[in-house]
């Protein structure tokens, strides 16, 4: 550091010797973190190329007073929080900023309440899905939103970043399971927002501006959750297409037969090479797609068939049904391994971009079309009956031509998807990641109208600050 | 009226002159409506014994441009605007304010779209539900949100309120078919919010917040609807219960077995007396609770026949499943004659309070005690599956003592529900009717949140001001 920059860094420290000495004030000794080491592991999320600043500390907090008591010692001081789950997000939402307090939940790991007549959990941000999932099963009921991290996310971070998984075609996203929320607002005081009753409108629905924030309006503290009967073992079709334009056509037809897969799932050439090459699952090789159709119902064999045929007559040059749970799953284990299976060949950038179904082809070819103009890798996966497409982006970290192409292509890959009527992320979420190109998504009107409820909830900009959009005027 | 107050209602006359001619000057003349006898009938909605002001002016807005307009004149000469479907509302949240300008979407009433691979409409506000229905159905899809006015109300009125319906239970209530709106702002600027892709979490989700903010947010004057494959045929089963505890008992057991019923409605001991009076359907006068639950899967018989046993082991005196398709209906026409049959027997307020589902019967044995305690007739019909109670306080409103105790039943009503652990308004929304038991629903923090949201987005406080909750301080 320059001589020039010595003052801040000094001037740095003394304010994170504060910020320390305020939280010791008033929290127990075990759940302050000031040791740079130990809150530099703290520091990011899962999101590749996205920058983080040092935390001044790390709270680990096990109980509401205790948020409530990190919020007032923010509150007075203007330091910014960063509430964190598992940090197992893709967008760098929960990334540390500089000279803040990372506000982790996972402590706060109760589940309250599972009420079978109600069909409601009553649980702590820090319940690992996983968890609450068993837990729901023991009384024959299932919490459907099922990210890819699953087994590690927490449930305050599906919620904050409104996460979606392989099941939501049929059951939803994390959004449609909330149905209460406690949080603790910017300046300590408590908000309950929402109902545990299956219907109710009074007032404004709160709840859900919280679902999907990225903890930039509030920390939730407690979530009332709907639950549903656990659903049958699902039987699995795979079907292998020569043409994007061919799969399109499949997955479109099978939507207007009316048919309601409980997945539905795309892997495209790159992919499907890549998966053949890790785990020698002889895939053909000449595939341009593989498409994973599942039905949930009690008797799927003849509506999967049914489905089988709609493949066909779209083009599909291979279809194949399970015959039963065990081979469903081995279906499925081709788009289990498909992340893994890139990832051998170098960095990857997920990108998550949402399109209307009827555009899933165009989709498809654009992608193409920019990995070949930024000579840039990308497979593609994507939860294909939802139109949310996951090209991924796989580069070479270590040269930074090949880092700068990726970048470029992973921000082409988004503006396609705003081209095509769709979203910029279907379930992963913005964080800094996708900061400037949400921007462009909301518009001129929709970023004003961002900053105002912000400013309503968070006047002095500390929750989580520069997340989702940057501060305005 | 006093000499004192003269000099006000000249004021007032001037005053909505002033508003005409503003109007009139940016407006074709056939959208604006001064004169004040044909005003009057754009006055309320459907609420008993809610007030309602003389409107300065109606506007009958032809497109979102006209809209734009209004917003315009409004917030330059700061006058109130109410927006409006085709009053059907229940609780005064269309009624019009002293001096305000009664903004009508119904003319706004085309269907733009209907996709049935991306499974969205796109539609004006003015649509009314049943012809989004009938359009749907022409693609083999549904819009499941069904209040019982679906035959006039406007889904620019159902996403006002937050609508609700019988097919709830299974398909969800209005919020969750919304995916995009477009929204005129209280200054005339137009924002975008949501997407019309099944999966999105690009910035706060906007789009809820305006599903039951009865218009005290922004006028929709678009919305992306989300639809689903139309279901099949439902066949219904009947139950009669001697007791509250009985009926309460099948409800949790058949929610607890895992069932997912697409109707579970319940009539009380009055509402049934009242059905036999009117159409001699011959119900047993000994029932306490008489529960229809519907099934519209491929199969039902064998389901439908365990739900019936379960019934039965719950203390039914009677149950009866139908035949066919033609017995369901008119198993269902004893509940969809409810609301007349109890009209006949004087006026009626219709109360809104979800409980959990479990606290069911504590609801109907606490309605029963307050219909004693205030000497006021109570007959209660329940969307049973979401413990969605509509107690029906039924009073002449030719006697004051009379529509007093009325009153104050209807308020003891949303107090046992809050205390019940539920919410005063399930489906109907809070408008002016509720606006006080709101406050005690939120509590001083929800309620001071609310006014943040509110004064972000309206900042003059000149959308449907007054509903909902009181401006703040």
């Amino acid at each position: 550091m320059s001589e020039a920059g010595a003052p801040t860094a000094e001037h740095d420290a003394a304010r994170a010797d504060r910020v320390v000495a305020e939280l010791r004030a008033v929290l127990p000794a075990r759940t302050v973190v000031a040791d740079p080491d130990v809150a530099a592991a703290y520091a990011h999320d899962m999101a590749a190329l996205c920058a983080a600043g040092r935390p001044a500390a790390v709270v680990l907090a096990e109980d509401v007073d205790q948020v409530r008591d990190v919020m007032r010692v923010a509150t007075r001081l203007r330091v910014p929080v960063v509430p964190q789950g598992a940090r197992t997000g893709l967008s760098g939402a929960a990334n540390a900023i500089d000279g803040c307090i990372v506000l982790s939940l996972t402590r706060m790991d109760r589940i309250l309440e599972i009420n079978p007549v109600d069909r409601v959990a009553v649980v702590e941000p820090g319940v690992v899905n996983a968890d609450l999932s068993k837990a729901a099963a023991e009384f024959g009921l299932a919490y459907p939103p099922d990210p890819s991290s699953w087994e590690t996310c927490t449930i305050g971070g599906n919620i904050g970043t409104g996460a979606g998984g392989l099941c939501c075609v049929k059951y939803g996203v994390t959004a449609e399971y909330v149905l209460g929320l406690d949080v603790v607002l910017a300046d300590g005081e408590l908000l309950r927002t929402g109902r545990r009753t299956a219907k109710g409108v009074a007032g404004y629905d709160l709840t859900r501006l919280f679902v999907g924030a990225e903890g930039t309006l509030g920390v939730v503290v407690r979530a009332t959750l709907a639950l549903r009967p656990a659903p049958l073992p699902a039987l699995v079709l795979a079907a292998q297409f020569g043409s994007t334009a061919a799969v399109g056509r499949a997955v479109a037809s099978i939507i207007e037969a009316g048919h309601v897969p409980s997945l539905m799932e795309l892997m495209d050439a790159t992919t499907v090479r890549a998966v053949n090459d890790m785990a020698k699952m002889g895939l053909p090789e000449e595939t341009a797609a593989l498409l994973l159709v599942a039905l949930d119902t009690p008797d799927p064999r003849a509506e999967l068939a049914a489905i089988g045929e709609l493949c066909a007559a779209a083009g599909a040059f291979e279809v194949l049904a399970a015959e039963d749970s065990e081979q469903s799953a081995m279906f499925l284990t081709a788009r289990r391994l498909a992340l893994p299976a890139l990832e051998r060949l170098g960095t990857c950038m997920i990108d998550d971009v949402a399109v209307p179904r009827s555009r899933l082809a165009d989709m498809l070819d654009g992608v193409a079309e920019i990995s070949t103009a930024y000579d840039t890798a990308v497979g593609v996966c994507a939860h294909a009956g939802d139109g949310n497409t996951h090209p991924i982006v796989i580069f070479d970290a270590a040269d930074a031509g090949a880092t700068e192409r990726a970048r470029a292509a992973f921000e082409a890959i988004m503006a396609l998807g705003l081209e095509l009527g769709g979203t910029i992320t279907g379930e992963h979420g913005v964080g800094t990641l996708k900061r400037d190109m949400l921007a462009r998504e909301l518009g001129d009107i929709g970023l004003r109208t961002h900053r105002a409820v912000k400013a309503a909830l968070d006047p002095l900009n500390i929750l989580n600050p520069g997340k989702v959009f940057e501060p305005g005027r």
